[in-house]
């Protein structure tokens, strides 16, 4: 398949391009800083330009989303729209904008996170940000049969935790081997409106 | 209790008006066209207002909160950012300015809605929104404490079954009295983090 691949140079990006690669997909990789198009999907007018560039594509595949984190007493108004714009507007406007030009069969995948049903402190923007766009997938699904849509959502990854574990005291990690199979399963498989939890 | 109730004057607001007076709480009512207090919650500011002339108080009801509904090939940018604005937003910021303001085992229950988990045809926005506000409550309730943070999380109302029962085509209506229970139950439990689901 044609794959679009969204944040392809973070640490979950580049395991699924690997991965994609392996399976013997055409990926072609978007980011930010990097890729084969350089753009920020959080601005509705470069999604539009994404897609123009890349012609038409089989599967979306997105690994993009920025939150800020704090406690819930010190995070501002514009913190949440911050976690709405840069995770959760920007994954809905690939769909959005990818539903009239992505194949007739089609797929979306988007990334989530475990913080959607398991809560950290400092992490009520990530939370919302994450239930908001597993909602919106439950959704956006039964609407654009034959097109998919499903979202993946990971807890913290093996390789992230010498970073990042000690936010998930006790909470058993993922691998990313185990993370891009998810995404695996939803872009060559047949199921939507499903939320993958890792 | 001194209760604060906001979106005192849509159906569900004026039946829960009812129920708390009955339970012999002390009710100020709060809504953009009625109530004691006549403001508009979708603006951090007046939120304030509305703090600083209830005074204190030992519990925040809401029953506020509006989304658009449309086709997900139809609904724009705008109209999400509407919805995250009009519902989400909203009462995340009752959460965030009430904190420091409110009594110290004080309580905030929210509206959310059937949509997090059951879609709708054109229901993609109303999705987002309460499963965002679903997530944040579970994540806010672990910081907040001794305060606490629950969502009523309702089907369509059986009083409103002429209006809006063709959208929920076999699936059981709900008693606005059952309803307005679980915002007592909330309010008078002692029970956080939890989505009373009807």
């Amino acid at each position: 398949m044609k794959i679009l691949l969204i944040g392809a140079t973070g640490t979950l990006g580049a395991a699924l391009h690997r991965t994609l690669d392996t399976r013997g997909h055409e990926v072609l990789t978007v980011a930010r800083g990097g890729g084969d198009l350089r753009f920020d999907i959080t601005d509705p007018a470069q999604v539009s330009e994404v897609y123009d560039r890349a012609g038409r594509v089989d599967a979306v595949v997105s690994a993009a989303g920025h939150v800020p984190y704090g406690p819930v007493t010190e995070l501002t108004p514009e913190d949440y729209l911050a976690a709405f714009h840069g995770k959760v507007l920007s994954q809905i406007d690939l769909v959005r904008q990818g539903i009239p030009r992505i194949a007739e069969r089609g797929s979306f995948t988007l990334i989530t996170g475990v913080l959607a049903r398991e809560p950290i402190p400092t992490g009520s923007a990530a939370s919302m940000a994450n239930g908001a766009l597993e909602a919106f997938v439950r959704a956006a699904a039964i609407e654009i049969a034959p097109q998919r849509v499903n979202a993946v959502s990971p807890t913290v990854f093996t390789e992230s935790l010498g970073e990042y574990g000690d936010y998930f005291p006790g909470m058993p990690p993922v691998d990313l081997a185990d993370v891009t199979q998810a995404y695996v399963r939803s872009v060559e498989g047949a199921q939507t409106g499903q939320i993958y939890a890792l």
